[in-house]
């Protein structure tokens, strides 16, 4: 056991800040991370890295704002200490944060089509920690400052030197896999490649379209692009030099059009294409997305609180699929231990920049800008 | 060759009048039936039945009328002569027609995924027979009254005792199937059936829902009873008594409650349902079926030209999947041959009624009145 095992930690963690509110630029402060308690495991974080869902509950747009919170949940790490009744892990171990765990004994765990663990549910509807049943949505928080309980965020809270983790939403990985790296493999690498590779599958030689190319679509064109896709279109506003190198090979941007861009794919393509996965979190590219475009329809994207899917039945009956995704778990065989993915997808590439956790603003303005790809935040212990 | 091949037959049909409008009761008329021409085949109607779909074409509500037509697609002949180029059929076949065709040769019907052969979008298009381009619609009609054209309908119209049809349109059955039991399957009790059997696919042990308990419906209920559901949940306003005879186990009636029936339902099942198929064509009770339900929803039901599919996208992230679909037809491996599906299904459960031709408007009524599941009409040469 490490020395710290059973010990409150005090580190530095990220919290919006001034006021704690929502959309103000992040601050260093002090917090203090309870040790794990049963089936929970405290992770010290090596590497965290923005994913666009973090902004979104950070701009908490058209969502019941909860405040004070610790975000984040693309991250690398070394497990610290566990708590009670864990016996996959042990403290040294290297672990990526998984938002959608698998607590194994679920309806949904046990089911062999589900990926969505009521772990998850739990955790996330609470916005803190335990899965118990607890009076105040507080009380269950392993962080806190000055006495004040901060929330946690889906499940994981990255932006923090520790972490406290349901050990289902922890994936143990390979020693030896570089940390900096696998780091993006947490969320949007994985749950881009998943979109294509195990939800919308596409076929050999086949013509589909990735809507929105940050790290999140690129990672589903390269899904397409190992699944032996041959035309690969992207559609964004932008970011179309950095997507030649990512499997895309033709590019629309919606803006060059007065036409809507689902009319423009049809036109390129002699009638639709055969997977349209959409990466973007924008209501109007989710609905082209799914529109007149071919049989199978993804939605990677996460959408405002408000926000409405609409269509005509009649394209469900003209036998269009839709379905969405989120980040793909240790059920579904991701290879976090594997090079295979690892080298397939060359995870060198998403990761664009990188500063010290005491810049972790500048990963917000470069992904505000549309700047680079995966911003790596490297902390400092 | 029969010795009407290659003439005009004069026969009795059923077109909606008396000006031919929407909505109308139909009345017998005396129509020219044109020799068919290359890859056409001349069909002798022995029984019709009527599905809802015909009802929806026939109140043309919020559609462009086409009218005058000749309504009718569930139906079994046999075939009287066949036109250029026809080698899969010859006068005397047994025939279902199908009007999701088959042409074996367009994009669709070269992808093993798709059922959605072109002929299919070119005759409904034009709501007249003939793909080839026309500069009228009318012109490509092979029914007429006194010189006028007739237009067809869904490239079947077997509201007639005689009728052309593409041959991709038809599956040839086993001459030893009875046609006045088998008809039913040219429609509503394979796409039904098909729904769940070949697309929602319910699990062995699975609690499923079927919202709508016509005929329809009901063969949905049966092919998640033959695939191993254990509980399958009824949804509708009425029929529950018939239905019990369906392998429906609990019923739902909306109208017993004042909360929204996936509430209800996810009660009933402590968190929803594994499938969940729409057999209604209500819009409502389209997205109902969806919201909070299971993994995987199907649309069956033919919907009003302007509703509008409504739901949060959140939805579709939660990994629910949401497809439509046709009646199957021969790709899928459609068992209009098998005794196979003729047995486990007891056709003659779903024909709880009968017509002679002349008769044809208590079917309608029978309908609206929701009075018994299918009405065959039988034919009188
Ligand atoms: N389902 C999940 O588990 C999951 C996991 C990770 C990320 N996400 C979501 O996936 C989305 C992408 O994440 P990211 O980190 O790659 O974000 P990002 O901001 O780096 O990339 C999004 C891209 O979409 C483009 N875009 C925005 N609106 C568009 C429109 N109308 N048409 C075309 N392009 C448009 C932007 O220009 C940008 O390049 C976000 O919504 C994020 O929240 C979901
Ligand atoms: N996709 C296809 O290829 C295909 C093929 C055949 C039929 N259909 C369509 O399937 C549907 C069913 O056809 P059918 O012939 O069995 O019709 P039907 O009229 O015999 O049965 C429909 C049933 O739905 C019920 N219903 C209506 N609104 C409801 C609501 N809001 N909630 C619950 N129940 C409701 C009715 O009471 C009725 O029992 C129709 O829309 C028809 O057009 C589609
Ligand atoms: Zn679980
Ligand atoms: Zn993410
Ligand atoms: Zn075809
Ligand atoms: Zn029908």
């Amino acid at each position: 056991m490490n020395s710290t095992a059973h010990q409150v930690i005090k580190c530095r963690v990220e919290v919006p800040a001034v006021a704690w509110e929502a959309g103000k630029p992040l601050v260093i402060e002090e917090v203090e991370v309870a040790p794990p308690q049963a089936m929970e495991v405290r992770v010290k974080i090596l590497f965290t890295s923005l994913c666009h869902t973090d902004v979104y509950f950070w701009e908490a747009k058209g969502q019941t704002p909860v405040f004070p919170r610790i975000l984040g949940h693309e991250a690398a790490g070394i497990v610290e200490s566990v708590g009670e009744g864990v016996t996959d892990l042990q403290p040294g171990d290297h672990v990526l944060p998984v938002f959608t765990g698998e607590c194994k004994e679920c309806d949904h765990c046990k089911s062999e089509e589900s990926n969505m663990c009521r772990l998850k549910e739990l955790l996330q509807l609470r916005c803190s920690l335990s899965p118990a049943n607890s009076p105040s949505r507080n009380i269950c928080s392993r962080f806190s400052i000055n006495g004040k309980p901060i929330y946690h965020f889906l499940g994981t809270s990255t932006f923090s030197e520790y972490t406290v983790v349901h050990v289902g939403c922890l994936a143990k990985i390979n020693p030896l896999a570089p940390l900096e790296t696998v780091c993006v493999l947490s969320c949007g690498i994985s749950t881009g490649f998943g979109a294509t590779v195990n939800v919308a599958k596409p076929k050999k030689g086949s013509t589909d379209s990735v809507f929105g190319l940050g790290a999140v679509g690129l990672a589903a064109a390269e899904g397409a692009r190992v699944s032996g896709a041959s035309r690969i279109i992207g559609v964004d506003l932008d970011r179309f030099e950095q997507a030649k190198k990512f499997g895309v090979t033709e590019f629309v941007n919606p803006k060059d059009y007065d036409r809507p861009v689902q009319e423009v794919i049809a036109e390129m393509t002699g009638g639709g294409v055969g997977r349209s996965v959409e990466c973007t979190g924008n209501i109007n590219a989710m609905i082209s997305a799914f529109e007149w475009l071919g049989c199978v329809g993804v939605l990677v994207g996460v959408p405002y609180m408000d926000d409405v899917f609409k269509t005509s039945p009649v394209n469900f009956l003209c036998e269009r699929t839709l379905k969405g995704t989120e980040v793909f778990t240790k059920k579904r065989g991701v290879c976090f231990y594997g090079c295979l993915m690892v080298q397939e997808l060359e995870l060198e590439k998403f990761v664009t920049h990188e500063v010290p956790f005491s810049e972790i603003n500048k990963a917000f303005d470069l992904m505000f800008r549309g700047e680079g790809l995966r911003c790596l935040v490297r902390m400092e212990h």
